[in-house]
């Protein structure tokens, strides 16, 4: 099979991005500290047009070298604000009408294969510390928590990783391809 | 909800990680350069019990100081092997009887939400170079190709992300659980 040419993608442009349609996602940072996760998740959050990225706490945000060196751009297509506490991007979503979920392993998570999204009128996703995860003050404040289940000798994914692999779930669920 | 200790993970250690059931799944990659998506690749086969990851040509391998810092430990429990030429592990692997998947954007790649995984005795996943993607020369040996969809400005994700995506999918469908 023939690997496509880049200009065969039919990739829309940074004004394009900026009119299309999203999917009624916000993914929500609460202190990520890596340079080049702050990229990716940006990267990623482009791919599957998501509404924004709330950057909270000690994430940094564009322009940053670092950060452009995994999100390529991305970061000046995708939507992004700043919080200094991510409590309070959890309060903004809320009066926004915004379902919020941290992606977490706690007692009583909901494992990401068996999450099925309710109707809602829009969805956050909160991605957290490297090393802390979301902040507990944070998970309190979430309306659930979704885990994804992991069979190995490491507590955890990286953040972007783990972020993707919710994205796209997130990203299919929404578009209505529940069928995975 | 109360988020989880490191030690409420009942996580495995190397050694029983070595003897553990894994999914019949081997993670090829193609020309990877850079040490921190290796790294990561390693750590998302933890996290998912995959079988082996075979580096290949420029790819580095283990022991490497930044392939340890994003894989953190995951060399030592993920089974590796290193091929000069890519296409002799894409043919080691159909002589073990593998079907082996590109992760590419190919003329008639299949959409990994609409992949349904043959039963097969084995499954291999060829993840490509940042830049050139899986080589044509490669694609060519496999037996299909599957594409994540995208939407956004950039022509791809990064290697990492799209490969745990994909990885995550793989897992899924071959442990059974094809209702996601």
């Amino acid at each position: 099979m023939q690997v496509k040419k880049i200009e065969e993608l039919d990739r829309i442009s940074v004004d394009e991005f900026r009119d299309a349609e999203k999917i009624p996602l916000i993914v929500v940072l609460d202190n990520v500290r890596s340079l080049n996760n702050i990229g990716s998740v940006f990267r990623t959050s482009d791919a599957f047009r998501v509404e924004a990225v709330y950057l909270c706490g000690i994430t940094a945000t564009p322009p940053h070298a670092d950060i452009h060196k995994t999100a390529l751009g991305a970061e000046y297509s995708v939507r992004w604000a700043y919080f200094e506490k991510t409590e309070d991007a959890i309060r903004k979503l809320h009066d926004d009408h915004y379902t919020v979920y941290a992606l977490e392993q706690t007692k009583g998570s909901v494992m990401l294969d068996a999450m099925r999204l309710e109707p809602r009128s829009g969805y956050a996703l909160v991605l957290g510390n490297e090393v802390k995860g979301v902040s507990q003050s944070v998970v309190d404040l979430c309306d659930a928590c979704v885990e994804i289940p992991q069979h190995g000798t490491k507590h955890s994914l990286n953040v972007s990783i783990a972020g993707g692999i919710a994205i796209w779930n997130f990203f299919l669920q929404i578009k209505g391809s529940a069928e995975l």
